[in-house]
């Protein structure tokens, strides 16, 4: 059920051709701001502006000939549609992206800069769904789920696992927690790890359906969530959340305000452009009551729109 | 007249347990744009957030023990007094920084958080000037200038240096000219690599004292420079103008457009912040009209307030 230690490492192997090494970068005044040695692992400065490159490829590499053949479809209006089309692309694999009408038009030509398909359907889950599956049905494409499909988080967890070959000894990862791939790639990661690194997660307040669910035991999916980390409004699936549950020690769930203070800390401190999403594994670090710890911090991504900052 | 490669690699060896060895960063859409295979320096991830640090340091540490007990002074409105200010504290030497009032309350808070000891003097060069003077007079302090002391050149060297150590196959390296003292540190480390790698600079049109006093054969100052490049306003030095006559390959006027141009793409393909001056680098590749070649491009700094952003 736990994917082993030995598919992190091929996935690491497979993978790193095509993706950067992203640099782990530290601040003085961060650090004193949050009370610990902080050690962040940039993947806003992966390919695409996320960590989601990661996830794509190592699905994309694990399929077979006749599926490379016929490409690969996914719905998402966000940073795994970039992420899909551009790993295709280095793959030489054709990529189906099914957005929403309401997409935003930046967002389109990006995937259609990638080399995406893209199908416009209407804004909701099962026009989503109906619009894949159609594509599934007609080209023979594979389907890739952006965050429950058991290849993606493996392949999210190499970014942790680049990490801890450069600082073994953190004390604990914290990372973002929205449909859970990274979580639950992060939470392999740490578990692998030859020190025992704990891995936390860090959730809005304002859509803390993962956290409910590892309370409740079962997924919930949130109701209408409202918040600035616009990333982390999906919810776990039925692949990562049986890691999550026993390898994620816990998830701390944050403000608004909070998380848009943490993400002005890290532009203004580490002069770097982080997500929101990346922000709440930040101020999740501040909420843990942890200190004087080294503690690994992994910034999910920098796609954000210049015209439109929460400060 | 022109420092050796030996005295280079020694101001490396003092300083570098001072400073970050920075990140260098690549961008396939950013080579795309520029039309050439882009290597960033990352100064901008710098202690206090630019390369001056390197050049403070090194002017420092060759101070004899006596000058050392009895501390330094600047006058500066910019990065340079928090990066003396920092560099001081990091080896236990006081640092009496000249401020003029009109100074932003920002950065004065920065210097003082640093543990710069701050003087206020009317905003005039005199007043600085004077300011300085007694400083040095009454504390017996050594006055070390910004960019125009040779120290101070040589250490702002240190960051082209280790760019060539990873990537010693550049046929150029780029580099904003305001004080002078990063691009004639910059020219010395690719006069001393083993590739023949060329130095350009780039300037803004509305301040291309630089240029002028190129072609001129002496130091020209310039008339009230206009340019969002505020960290480029000034102008070279006797210590740093003929090691940029001697070594330096040219330099490349930008317009004010093509700096904010340039600047935007950095940060939205990057996800990184710079300043108006670093982005000054960038458009001056395309204005060099060189394609198709490896260039290195340092990027000085990050140091920007988000709330007046020039897009």
């Amino acid at each position: 059920m736990i994917p082993s230690a030995e598919e992190l490492k091929l996935a690491h192997e497979q993978i790193q051709a095509f993706v950067h090494n992203t640099p782990v970068l530290t601040s003085s005044s961060i650090n004193k701001l949050y009370g610990n040695d902080l050690f962040f692992k940039c993947e806003n400065f992966q390919k695409m502006g996320a960590f989601k490159m990661r996830g794509a490829l190592n699905a994309l590499t694990n399929l077979d000939d006749e599926q490379k053949s016929k490409g690969v479809v996914t719905h998402s209006s966000g940073n795994f549609a970039q992420a899909l089309s551009l790993a295709a692309k280095s793959l030489g694999i054709k990529a189906y992206i099914v957005m929403p009408e309401s997409a935003p038009e930046i967002k389109k030509r990006a995937v259609a800069g990638y080399g995406g398909i893209i199908s416009i359907c209407a804004s909701t889950i099962e026009a989503r769904e109906q619009a894949a599956n159609h594509i599934v049905k007609n080209q023979g494409a594979t389907f890739i789920h952006p965050s429950d499909n058991i290849d993606v988080i493996i392949g999210q967890g190499t970014a942790a696992k680049e990490l801890l070959e450069v600082h073994p000894n953190l004390h604990a990862i914290f990372t973002p927690v929205g449909g859970g791939g990274l979580i639950g790639g992060t939470a392999l990661a740490c578990h692998y790890s030859n020190d025992d690194v704990l891995c936390f997660g860090g959730e809005p307040k304002n859509a803390d359906d993962a956290k409910r669910s590892l309370e409740a035991g079962h997924i919930i999916k949130p109701e209408s969530p409202n918040t600035v980390a616009d990333g982390l409004k999906t919810y776990l699936g039925e692949h990562n959340f049986p890691i999550i549950r026993k390898l994620v020690e816990d998830i701390f769930l944050v403000e608004e305000t909070e998380i848009i203070c943490a993400m002005r800390d890290i532009w203004e401190r580490m002069k770097m452009i982080v997500e929101p999403s990346s922000a709440v594994a930040l101020a999740a670090v501040k909420k843990s009551g942890i200190r004087n710890q080294k503690i690994g911090v992994i910034i999910s991504g920098g796609n954000v729109d210049l015209n439109t900052l929460p400060f």
